[in-house]
């Protein structure tokens, strides 16, 4: 403590002390020598609002520190920086306006938070002359929030890829490498404790466009809401199409992407092919990560933990430390974040979006199908690149898979295409389609 | 321009317009309003300092701006940052001290000057209370000296691996995929512009020792003098060694590494076996890339150009940014670069290493001298983890390689069983030895 004990002080609060909020209070309090030489002064933890006083914690807090009375930490005048640990929409985002007038910096980890309120919470805090950080809402240890919204400020970022949910990452990861089922590896993923006993928002896509949507600001300054990104998740893939993505030389990943086209900016949640060798399909278990494409710096890419208690902490950490020497209020000031006005691109309509396409479905064994398949595809537009016709699956006499891959087609035409193959009589179902990542 | 045009101004200058200097001067003019959105102030270039007014160059610069005066620069109190581009260690060092004395902070790209010089820099920096920026000295367009010194600065970083020069990957990469061997791939490399006429310092290992000393000194508060590194270049790899890796699942990849271990800060540049699939074997032709463990954040990657005209450009963009709105000058006070007492870490001597090794040896096929490899490596303490004799090669008669993969060892063992086991009349060589990177 020798090192520290001459410097300047800031004080720093949290609220919500979870899993995070534990890791964070232990950084603070077994790292502090350290906190306070990356900042040149020391960190002091002293207060860590909870509900319940009692539940037991995975950290020993100083005498004094935890309190159920956000009003204690509120009142305190050397608390200059809080991290806002507290999950959710409400409370979460009445003690964020609380401690934002109450003239304290905020950090927060709460992407759900950000993606529905962030213009009130940064108008707001600008307002007040306050500053919000939040690198650890997108991408946990990844510091993804940094790099675009500072290391690549020379560029226009012209695309995103991110693999952006763990959970769908490690679920994905798995039926690829072992050809597993989706339901059997989800209860394995909620065993290990990578995917909640309820894993609706991450296996649906909500929780990547929510993160989707905070980056879609910061690289294209779109005031995007997240529900208005199209999207689909993991649930309802099946095993057999890792199978026909591998031979062809694909994984699948849920990819959230973004792109600045001429019809404007396209977003996007789904699962993709993404060709073996490329960074974002090497990406494995639960593991996030980030490509990027820079008008200058051209392509770059970030992989890490995207969860966790302590990759959370990393950021939350890193976070408070840019506060307490006041980087994130130049950051802040400077970019504008979600104000008024600062909305520079337009949405690019869905079904304007140009890509390869995978496509699978089960045809009844005579002959001709092939042809009306080619032919729906032609009459929309849609160049076929390669066809697979696959072994007839044993268990569905008289059915058998052909998978497509098109040349790039927009999202319009491949659906006008699919909407009236699902009327031809030899065609069982029109079982799959994916976007392939370019 | 009209987004600007009521915005405040800050002067900046280049000094020195070959490849990068130019680039750094279209993103400031062609840019300019972008530039300004994410600074919140106009990046205005008023002089660019060259040797040879003649000398043709890539970018239209305004009236006045080009001059071969750089008294006319320092001497101009509305330039408060300056680029600083010119290479080499003289007259690059007294020009920056020059421009440090007058008053500018400085943003440098030139890597051999801080390794070399950087004590001496940082010390009259601070004394003058001036920053020097310098993110595109190491990996050019992957911002790793931010991510260390900022975006990771609530972690302890326990270990770093780095692919820091793209001309070694880029010749790496083509003898591992096309079984080229080394002279004609280097041939091919200065064909394409990825090699210099003189590739002495890029292949030897020399370049990638330099950007290491900087990085161990962000990430361990080490102040390493470069020369001191222990290293080896990519020149004399043999195409066989790359066969024979990739049979075991291994790619070569020149590294250069930095491990906190119990002896002190361990220190590596040379060819490594890297497991395929791992992030950094999949890092191919000109990329760098550079993996770094934190203590808290876990393993973290970051992969992009690390040179080129925009890629480096746009790392030197970033930081005039950074420098104009105020950011670098609080992280430069407060990271205390190269100070005295800075030096957090003793290196731990180099045959301490601890490392799997691959061993290749030459021998003659006769009874009994794996027996005599086994025995030099066993009494040394060294385990085999396998052993693969390979097919006679046809042009040298009964000279049959061996390839002998150990458990983990201290590479001082190594060396001293590789030189008992050169005195064997059976092994024709001691051929080849590389770390296995875990």
């Amino acid at each position: 403590m020798s090192e520290s004990s001459q410097m300047e002080k800031t004080g720093v609060g949290i609220v919500g002390m979870g899993t995070v909020g534990a890791g964070v209070a232990r950084l603070l309090l077994d790292h502090g020598d350290r906190t306070a030489r990356h900042a040149g002064r020391k960190l002091w933890l002293t207060h860590a609002v909870v509900r319940d006083l009692k539940k037991p914690r995975d950290v020993d807090l100083p005498e004094g520190v935890l309190t159920d009375d956000l009003q204690r930490l509120v009142d305190d005048p050397s608390v200059s920086v809080v991290a806002q640990l507290v999950g959710g929409i409400e409370p979460a985002r009445s003690i964020m306006l609380q401690l934002l007038e109450s003239g304290k910096d905020v950090v927060t980890a709460n992407k759900a938070l950000l993606a529905q309120h962030g213009p009130e919470l940064f108008d707001q805090a600008r307002e007040l002359g306050r500053s919000i950080a939040f690198e650890a809402s997108v991408a946990g240890g990844i510091p993804i929030i940094a790099n675009i919204s500072q290391c690549l400020s020379a560029n226009q970022v012209q695309s995103l890829q991110g693999i952006l949910n763990g959970t769908c990452n490690f679920i994905v990861s798995k039926m690829d490498a072992e050809g597993a089922d989706y339901q059997a590896t989800l209860a394995e993923a909620q065993e290990l404790g990578y995917a909640e006993a309820d894993p609706t928002m991450d296996v649906d896509g909500t929780d990547a466009a929510q993160k989707l949507a905070i980056l879609a600001h910061l690289a294209f300054g779109a005031r995007v809401d997240w529900s208005k990104i199209p999207r689909r998740g993991i649930d309802g893939l099946q095993s057999v199409d890792f199978k026909y993505a591998k031979q062809l030389g694909y994984r699948i990943k849920l990819i959230a992407m973004a792109r600045l086209t001429e019809a404007g900016l396209s977003l996007d949640v789904s699962p993709m092919l993404v060709k073996i060798g490329q960074p974002l399909a090497e990406v494995r278990d639960n593991y996030n990560a980030v490509g990027a494409v820079g008008d200058a710096v051209g392509p770059v890419f970030f992989q890490g933990q995207g969860a966790g208690q302590m990759p959370t902490a990393s950021a939350v950490v890193a976070d408070l430390i840019d506060t307490a020497v006041g980087r994130t209020a130049i950051t802040f000031e400077t970019l504008e974040l979600w104000a008024e006005g600062h909305d520079r691109v337009g949405l690019a309509d869905a079904g304007s979006l140009i890509s390869r396409y995978y496509l699978r479905f089960n045809v009844q064994d005579v002959p001709n199908v092939l042809a009306q398949i080619a032919g729906a595809l032609g009459k929309n537009g849609i160049s076929i690149a390669s066809v697979y016709q696959h072994d007839v699956d044993l268990s569905q006499e008289g059915i058998v898979p052909v998978v497509i891959v098109t040349k790039r087609s927009s999202q319009s035409s491949v659906d006008a295409a699919l909407a009236e193959l699902k009327t031809v009589s030899a065609i069982d179902s029109v079982a799959e389609q994916f976007k392939i990542l370019d």
